[in-house]
């Protein structure tokens, strides 16, 4: 697959002059920007810079407000539901978790539940933004239907990711980020880009058959959820991504199950909107609410090291930490750049060239 | 099998006598002996009275305290630990999560970390205890090491169950609860009993190979998290038994990972305990804190509705909505008795002659 790659540092300024050019206020560019590239840092390229074209056709078929009035509209000392008046997920996220941390420094914890927003980016980046307040973070979010349920063939659900970020003492957080599929869609485009099969429990067809063929979705078929099958416990990955629904978008009054707005601005909204927009959910506990927080990290420290220290399978010589893989590759990006693919430097180069910015990434 | 059938009334009797005579006083008692059936009422017959005379020998072997003066040791206005002074999980879960719920109609959220517990029975009976407030409740557990993590031969976590309650319209409640394993142990004590082999994914043996020997945790082998292994997911089922620990056990002071205390009183304590007890962690969220509960509860009905009647998979009339298995069961068994299988019979018999407690069940 043919590469080319880019500092971190021109991505960032290439990535703030296009939100800028779709008239976003600077600071928003700005943490926008940085949102979508923690992406490309981290190694989830489907969720990257490789979408900003597709943030950009949401604009034009202004399905996407780039000067969103973002307000709390109900809250408590511990809740708040947000309306990201159509706005960037990318923008409106970061805004509820701060919120959801502010509560957390006045009573423990906070949660806020948001309607009216756009797809977020990674779920990690936001959880990871309690860390440096001492608090466990946690970043839910619904998205259009891929997944069919336990014994349906109707596609209901999105891959509705989980995040939780716990800070740890002298080893690194805990970063847990998940979809509730078997595999994320994105794991299905490497297997087409290479051309090869899904494994088994991944995805079936139209009619609900077993299927390996990467390509499933684009003929009618579903993702399947974690698990893959009931005797493989599917019904656990639909449990739990329904309750990312619950939280995202029955908490808030965001669009739910089916009917949650599709990414591709091509696709038709759907005919039915029971609420406004794409919903997430966004958590922040204080750790010193529970315990203090040094013997809480003393012992994080020692739970990660179990982990390291535990007997492996042959023919793998670690076992992972949730959160090490994305971190490593964090730091090799941050230092080595960042490798796109020629299809999404030439999708890249055609945004630049439809908002009139001079290419300056070569 | 060989069954006996007994009306729950007069189980509920018969368990309230078994743990009056160990010294809870009336009312524990009573609370103990409704947590613990209403497993055997919801069909989860391995966490039912199939387990009570395993909470006696516990407290035989002093491991349980029967009058435990089960106290907060922090809190803020959304958050608190509990000290359960090695009770019954079966008698502090619900004080915990009494707390969760006062909270969270202080604060709108209240979230509650236990050590020093002991087994709490099925995860979902406290969560539902939300429900009559209109709020959302969870409920999660650590449990002793029985699970080995993706690339791993060590048993490094419990089953850790995740539960989540929120409540509904005219529908049923939605009610998840599940094990984040591919299969719950009792899964495999059920193959056992029909002499069974387990399916691919669900176990390994002791030196880390596949395996569909329904016994092989008593041989060295362990349960697998839920997706079974690296390409279906297994490192996500492994990343949510993760959370449970940290949230039950390391934000409350209880032991965490392999060093959680065992069920069975025969097998000796950990050598190295990091905490104190079991951890559980419970959390309520008053569905007014974010949304009028009469529109919250409108779009869960549309929710419930819109699952019940998507398109099934050949073979299959209906697909299931979280909750509704193990309701369909309570009807039944709270109507026409719970099947208990002979060797259960005797074992309750057997710790009748013990405690000197007269057998009235037959």
């Amino acid at each position: 697959m043919e590469t080319q790659t880019f500092y971190y540092d021109k991505l960032y300024e290439f990535t703030i002059a296009v939100f800028t050019k779709m008239g976003c206020p600077a600071e928003e560019a700005a943490s926008a920007a940085k949102v979508l590239l923690s992406a490309d840092l981290r190694g989830v390229d489907s969720h990257g810079v490789a979408r900003l074209s597709g943030y950009v056709r949401l604009w034009e078929a202004e399905r996407v407000n780039a000067k969103p009035n973002i307000k709390i509209i109900h809250e408590t000392p511990s809740t708040a539901v947000v309306d990201g008046d159509r706005g960037l997920g990318l923008v409106v996220a970061p805004v509820a978790m701060k919120i959801a941390i502010e509560k957390a420094k006045n009573v423990g914890t906070g949660w806020v539940s948001v309607q009216n927003s756009n797809h977020y980016g990674i779920a990690a980046v936001h959880a990871m933004m309690a860390l440096e307040h001492d608090m466990i973070g946690l970043s839910m979010t619904n998205a259009s239907p891929l997944v069919a349920p336990t014994f349906s063939i109707s596609k209901m659900l999105g891959t509705n990711p989980i995040c939780m970020a716990a800070p740890a003492g002298n080893q690194p957080p805990f970063v847990m980020d998940l979809a509730t599929t078997t595999a994320a869609n994105g794991k299905l485009e490497i297997l087409q880009r290479k051309n090869e099969q899904a494994p088994d429990g991944w995805v079936q067809d139209v009619n609900g058959n077993p299927s390996n063929d990467a390509n499933i979705l684009k003929k009618g078929g579903a993702l399947l959820p974690l698990g893959g099958d009931r005797d493989h416990g599917s019904h656990k990955g639909y449990a739990l991504g329904a309750m990312v629904d619950i939280f995202s978008a029955l908490l808030s009054g965001a669009n739910y199950a089916p009917w949650v707005p599709p990414f591709p601005a091509y696709v038709p909204m759907p005919q039915k909107q029971p609420g406004k927009g794409i919903g997430h959910f966004f958590g922040a506990m204080r750790i010193d609410a529970f315990r203090p927080a040094t013997e809480f990290k003393r012992d994080m420290d020692d739970w990660i090291n179990g982990f390291r220290t535990a007997k492996t399978l042959p023919g793998h010589d670690k076992v992972l930490v949730p959160g090490d893989p994305e971190r490593e590759m964090e730091t090799e990006r941050s230092k080595n750049g960042i490798p796109l693919l020629a299809t999404v430097v030439a999708d890249l180069k055609q945004v630049a060239g439809k908002l009139g910015i001079g290419w300056f990434l070569d």
